[in-house]
């Protein structure tokens, strides 16, 4: 993301908690900042993209909060809880900056490419600011007001984590009983169960090929803090939660470092057919 | 169907309990027979396309499995439970009649447009032999030993119910959370979450149209068999476990008549936020 910034022309002042991660930016032009503070000193726009809601929290208060100019513009592009994207935006209102949830899909090869799926949560002025930099990466779409971007990234784990676990079942079943998986996969690509998550992780599954791709762990995460969503707004939604206990059980039994299709194998412990 | 193998230029005879639903076929060309087994008599392949097992068993057992020539064969292309079609290839087998379990998927608009996806379970040779026939209709795939077609169209089924699921469920949350429905599906679109369910059936759900389409209740009948099938197979599958009980409950509190995606009113419901 840092290189298609460079790329688009962007003045871009960078900052790792591992700072070897900053060299490839630092090649193509970037400046190096010792800390985050720094980095966002004299900024019009800042960017984080962290591993989940404390870690932005923690950068947001150790300082980048008050050292941050009062007419920048905050986007937090990270995939974290809507409660802690609102409370992030609060904090900076104090100092009259705006502040957009920008979490994004599409992985790696979508950031690399500039084809993430970017869903913004903020002000329609912000959003409208924030568009030269979100073209340089990928689709962005706003989705509603602060919090709402973190939010469509809840509902597209859920999905994700539920398709998942519908096509694992699918390929449980048809072996069972039988039939040929791979060709069982064929015969309904094109059809209403067609889906990214069958043809990919279809894929993987087949192959048995679990080497992450997505972690098990970023998928229990995000589906773990989509439940506490639902909780808050006393919402029930059973198929989130049951997939939740699926992956939780996955991740407790030693599936942290797998991608989350490998949920087929959690599956097959349930009913005793690991292979 | 019987329209697209007219014009691929099959001698057809066709019956139907509804002597009326004949009358299109009969004005291309058709045949029409008074009971089901004149239809079959001196045929060379035999096809039924019913609305569950106990029909098809009702047709077979009541004289046509007896009036079936002996080298004809038979493909059953409706969606039924594996074990039925197990049992109808076993009784078919006593006469050495070779039987296919053919279920499809694309509905009417496929079956009009000769693209429907046919997963077929049953011998290579018979598969071999219905391939002129399968070739007027759609995308045929072989899956594995008779038995595998019908599996196939659970897993289909299976695959399609959850995600229906998964999508609903996600709308509610980020509703009740404040996100735009509509804003967050065209976001998520392209990406890892990306299905025809999120596409078509997610449509249907912003713009609350539940008119069907595919019932609720052959969507619960295929549920329900592909549950007794895995329970046959000693296998627990959790998320279909748990889309079945929503679409039970719905089918029960008056959704029976409506399209598979208005289970979003199911979960409206089980949260009390109906509309």
């Amino acid at each position: 993301m840092g290189l298609r910034l460079l790329d688009a022309g962007f003045d871009l002042c960078v900052w790792n908690r591992s700072p070897h991660k900053t060299l490839p930016l630092q090649q193509r032009g970037a400046r190096v900042a010792q800390t985050a503070a720094q980095a966002v000193a004299g900024a019009d726009v800042v960017l984080t993209m962290l591993a989940n809601g404390p870690a932005v929290n923690e950068v947001l208060t150790g300082g980048v909060a008050q050292v941050m100019p009062a007419h920048a513009l905050f986007i937090d592009m990270s995939s974290i809880p809507p409660d802690m994207a609102r409370q992030h935006a609060a904090l900076l209102g104090q100092r009259g900056i705006s502040a957009l949830d920008a979490p994004v899909s599409g992985g790696v090869v979508g950031a690399a490419a500039g084809t993430l799926a970017i869903m913004a949560g903020g002000a329609p002025e912000a959003f409208e600011r924030a568009l030269p930099v979100f073209a340089a990466l990928g689709r962005a779409t706003r989705v509603g007001p602060v919090g709402a971007g973190a939010l469509a990234k809840l509902a597209n784990q859920m999905i994700v984590g539920i398709t998942i676990g519908a096509v694992a079942e699918a390929l449980l079943l048809v072996e069972a009983g039988g039939a040929d998986p791979a060709a069982v996969r064929d015969a309904i690509r094109g059809g209403f169960a067609e889906s990214r998550v069958l043809e990919l992780h279809g894929a993987r599954m087949l192959s048995r090929n679990f080497a992450p791709g997505a972690h098990a762990t970023t998928q229990l995460k995000d589906l773990a803090s989509a439940l506490r969503t639902a909780e808050d707004e006393g919402l029930e939604l059973p198929l989130t939660r049951g997939v939740h206990a699926l992956y939780s059980r996955f991740v407790e039994t030693g599936g942290a470092s797998l991608d989350h299709s490998a949920l087929l194998l959690a599956l097959e412990r349930l009913n005793a057919r690991e292979r």
